[in-house]
């Protein structure tokens, strides 16, 4: 179901809320930019390059940068792996960096967080150069971003703005509510509905009646931390939730000492009340590499003059 | 009156609303500023200089490039004109700019718009040093605001921010609504409220039910330029509403012919209502010019690694 009529059907009913399967959308996007990818082989002779840098063992990390190269090498792309000593100078980082950003066969770059502690983020993030910083994190990006202009637009809000779109169509007039609002999601996830035209709210720590604000939402987009906090009665019957918190739970039904995942929503029973609402996990948590891939395809595109590709961008 | 005990009182009673005097308000800004260049003076033997650029003779921005120069030497700052003709080629402009720009006696530099068909205002801003940039129009300060880090700031909206910060002390936790998502002050006008913890809703042209969107402001921030747009049964009792409008009306009961200006709300309906408002004119406008010598005091202080100026930044 991609129009509004799935919504205004849903409304008042009882059914229970269409899941909506990120897993599988992100695999379909992933498909679009294979083919795209293959088009600009053919055509332009051109490969789009994805340079991923890691300092240090962290071992989540480790698997994070591991599926976003094979999932690079996946759709055709060139994956390069930076793998540094967790001792590594930040001069001998940013120059690095400067290599890669001359690197006319790079397309994207991004160096995974969290570093160590004697590096920062902030300084690493501002020597990429912003049209290859393909994690959106670039003041230049939050800033091309903020005023209307083409930018990198960070991975996670991205996604959820494709699985609306895919959902309701054109966003335009509808309430859209966003809980959190930090610089990687909350408020670049309320910039892009605001894009699209939503009338744009954004909750946070110090709202009052949250619970109130969340009622008005047609769209509501939590983006918290915080394990289950938005429950059914703070849901629009109909409304479409998108649920970006993963959260990591006691799980003592699955045996002494298990845990699991859970987002900001209590899916149980706001799935008895929304027209839409993404799992978790399965739902926005797929989106984030396929996002990754569709904006080193659209620096590539950038980089080479050529048109933006088709239903990848903001 | 700054707390919010006078908003309160105002609550349910069938008093009219305190008027914002931005006309006093701006020149008290302005001594505090004069305050502050003496002491820079005094302890550094620094001048804040304002460069301000003309291109052509539009007359409405001759005035405000006159008003501009007045007040800029009232609060005892260097006032630099560059009157350019209206054919002047961008590439001599851009010299211009790259000049200001590394002229360490000027600490704030900006292009009085609208400018000559021939020129871009974006490639104009975009030439600007951001540090320098005391109109807060530079993509990299609208990212560093986007992100929450030390930007110039857009004059208009950050009057607006002084206001309702004087008027209420903390805006912690209060409903704010913008009507107007413009790049000049709508969306700075959101950026600025959100980092004071207010819940920010965002509202325009495609907004539906706006009356009742506006009926949940604690404060209300008008940026659309529609005269009288947002009546008084719009207004929560006691909120505190911010007209940025200003629009020219025929006025025939000043004469054949006659116009005045009008903001977008309601004035004479809405002041039965809400607990102050701003009047046009002589609310916000003032506050514009007094913002401009605000930032480039900021400008200064940063460009000499100074402590930030008391009282006048985001
Ligand atoms: N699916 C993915 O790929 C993906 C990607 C990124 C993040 N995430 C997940 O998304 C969640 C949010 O991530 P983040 O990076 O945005 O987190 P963050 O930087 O910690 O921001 C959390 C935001 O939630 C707000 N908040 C905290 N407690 C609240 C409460 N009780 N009521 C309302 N708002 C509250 C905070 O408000 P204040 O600003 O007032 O403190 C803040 O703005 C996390 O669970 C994270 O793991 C998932
Ligand atoms: N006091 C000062 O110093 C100062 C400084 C700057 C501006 N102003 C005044 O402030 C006003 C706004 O200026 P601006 O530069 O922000 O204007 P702008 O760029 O024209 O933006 C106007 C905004 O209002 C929205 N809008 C238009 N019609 C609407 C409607 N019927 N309902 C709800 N929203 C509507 C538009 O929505 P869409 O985006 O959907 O089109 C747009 O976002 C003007 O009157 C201007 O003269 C005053």
């Amino acid at each position: 179901m991609t129009d509004r009529a799935a919504k205004a059907r849903k409304q008042g009913s009882d059914m229970s809320a269409d899941i909506i399967d990120g897993k599988a959308f992100a695999a379909k996007v992933r498909g679009q930019i294979a083919g795209q990818v293959a088009r600009m082989k053919a055509d332009h002779g051109i490969t789009p390059g994805l340079a991923v840098i890691l300092v240090g063992e962290d071992p989540a990390s480790q698997v994070y940068v591991r599926n976003k190269g094979t999932q690079t090498l996946e759709v055709g792309m060139h994956s390069y792996e930076h793998k540094l000593p967790a001792e590594t100078r930040a001069e001998d980082l940013y120059a690095l960096i400067d290599r890669l950003n001359a690197d006319p066969a790079v397309h994207g770059i991004l160096c995974q967080f969290p570093v160590p502690a004697h590096l920062s983020e902030t300084e690493i993030v501002a020597r990429i150069d912003p049209s290859k910083d393909v994690d959106g994190l670039h003041v230049v990006n939050a800033g091309l971003l903020a005023s209307g202009q083409r930018a990198m637009v960070s991975c996670t809000p991205l996604g959820c703005l494709m699985l609306l779109r895919d959902r309701l169509g054109s966003l335009s007039g509808l309430n859209a509510v966003v809980v959190g609002r930090s610089n990687l999601v909350g408020k670049p996830m309320a910039q892009l509905l605001l894009r699209d035209s939503c009338t744009v709210t954004i909750a946070h720590s110090r709202t009052k009646d949250i619970a109130a604000v969340c009622r008005g939402a047609d769209i509501l987009v939590a983006a918290v931390g915080r394990p289950r906090m938005i429950p059914g009665d703070w849901i629009k019957p109909g409304a479409t939730v998108i649920d970006v918190g993963i959260n990591r739970v006691d799980a003592p039904e699955r045996g002494p000492g298990k845990t699991r995942l859970v987002g900001d929503v209590d899916f149980d029973s706001a799935k008895e009340v929304a027209g839409a609402i993404t799992p978790v996990p399965g739902g926005v948590g797929p989106m984030t590499i396929a996002c990754l891939l569709a904006n080193t395809l659209t620096a590539c595109c950038r980089i080479h003059g050529l048109p933006e590709p088709d239903g990848l961008t903001a």
